[in-house]
């Protein structure tokens, strides 16, 4: 992701704490509570300028969505598009994945998405993966028993790194596709890079990978 | 594999007992005595015409290998190109993968390469795809220890059921390319089925699911 310099971007997160929420331990153990309903919460980690999540959210009412994302200077364009689309269903954390575990309880998430993931390609970055074992671990650690990483990418070195680590760690892989815009899979929502880079010809990879416990 | 009609086919494997060999239930626990040394074991599942298992032969000599087709009309192909080629190290059987079990003990064969096989597309064929969960517990109980199955095929739609099939079975995928002819893996060895699939353009995906038991 392309980094402008944008000195007032935690300026304005800052301002708009009703969706990019600060100190989000406050809330571990109480998300239900927070969003006032008991649907099931959804994140995306690496959520970029928002796109999939705020989609997701208009389209999937009785979801809770949040995205998360380390960059202030990018996770400032999902905040734009959420304040220009509205929707009820969606809030942000300017945080980094590996602190998921300060912020929910084991099960308070229901899934995980990971699109177009930082591919981080040579071996001494493996575990900058998001989804290398540290990782899993994390997203283990607050999903609900059986709970499911959801994750496409265009790049062929990551999704073949990442159905090893699946694999490693137990998990199943279902509905996998190697080339998911000419598949079946109907209900897919774009992202940003996902336009980018099938636009430049290259193929989408998806698959499910579900914990055993 | 196109079949054509070779009625003779059965009478000229008979001949060749020395390659083809008949009643394989007679070597259950004893191939190592029948090979006369004590090199592991490689058996190919739905060997076709034998470019893979003979070529293979020819460059590890310190390897037994074995080719099993269910097929006279097509193992014939791969007798001749074995009598043609004399590797000391090649033998067939022509047999269903099915019965296995009953040609070896469990430990007997330190590897199972699948090449190529068919993808049977309908799900109501599932069970007869070589990566069916029935075939994958045929080859757990005659390969050692953790064993591996190296898998190749062209066919996308087999290799995502497989991915979902190894994982399921709690195998671990390792070296997994999802474009094998443009990969850094440098010791290919091409079927027949490959060849004709790449020379259309057809990408060719690999991997190797290893068994946690
Ligand atoms: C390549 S971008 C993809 C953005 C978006 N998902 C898309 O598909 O258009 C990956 C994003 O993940 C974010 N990211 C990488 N590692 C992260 C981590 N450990 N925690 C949170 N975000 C992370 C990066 O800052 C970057 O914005
Ligand atoms: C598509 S051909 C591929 C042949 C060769 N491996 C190649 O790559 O050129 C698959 C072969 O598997 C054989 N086969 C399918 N099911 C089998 C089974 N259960 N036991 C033994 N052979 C089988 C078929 O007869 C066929 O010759």
């Amino acid at each position: 992701m392309r980094l402008r310099n944008k000195p007032w971007a935690k300026d304005k997160l800052a301002e708009h704490s009703n969706i990019v929420i600060h100190n989000p331990e406050q809330y571990k153990g109480q998300w239900n509570k927070y969003f006032g309903n008991d649907y099931p919460i959804y994140i995306e980690v690496g959520t970029g300028k928002g796109r999939f999540v705020t989609e997701m959210a208009k389209q999937y009412p009785d979801v809770n969505f949040i995205g998360v994302e380390l960059q202030p200077s990018v996770i400032v364009g999902a905040l734009d598009l959420i304040l220009e689309e509205q929707p009820p269903n969606v809030r942000l954390l300017n945080q980094n994945a590996e602190d998921l575990p300060h912020f929910f309880d084991k099960g308070e998430v229901s899934r995980v998405y990971l699109n177009f993931s930082d591919p981080w390609p040579k071996n001494r970055h493996e575990k900058r993966r998001l989804t290398y074992e540290s990782f899993l671990a994390v997203f283990q650690s607050i999903l609900q028993e059986k709970g499911e990483i959801h994750f496409k990418t265009d790049n062929q070195g990551l999704f073949e790194y990442s159905l090893h680590s699946f694999s490693k760690y137990g998990m199943i892989l279902n509905n996998v596709s190697l080339d998911l815009h000419n598949s079946d899979f109907e209900s897919n929502v774009m992202t940003e890079y996902e336009e980018k880079f099938s636009n430049k010809g290259n193929r989408i990879y998806r698959c499910e990978a579900a914990f055993q416990s």
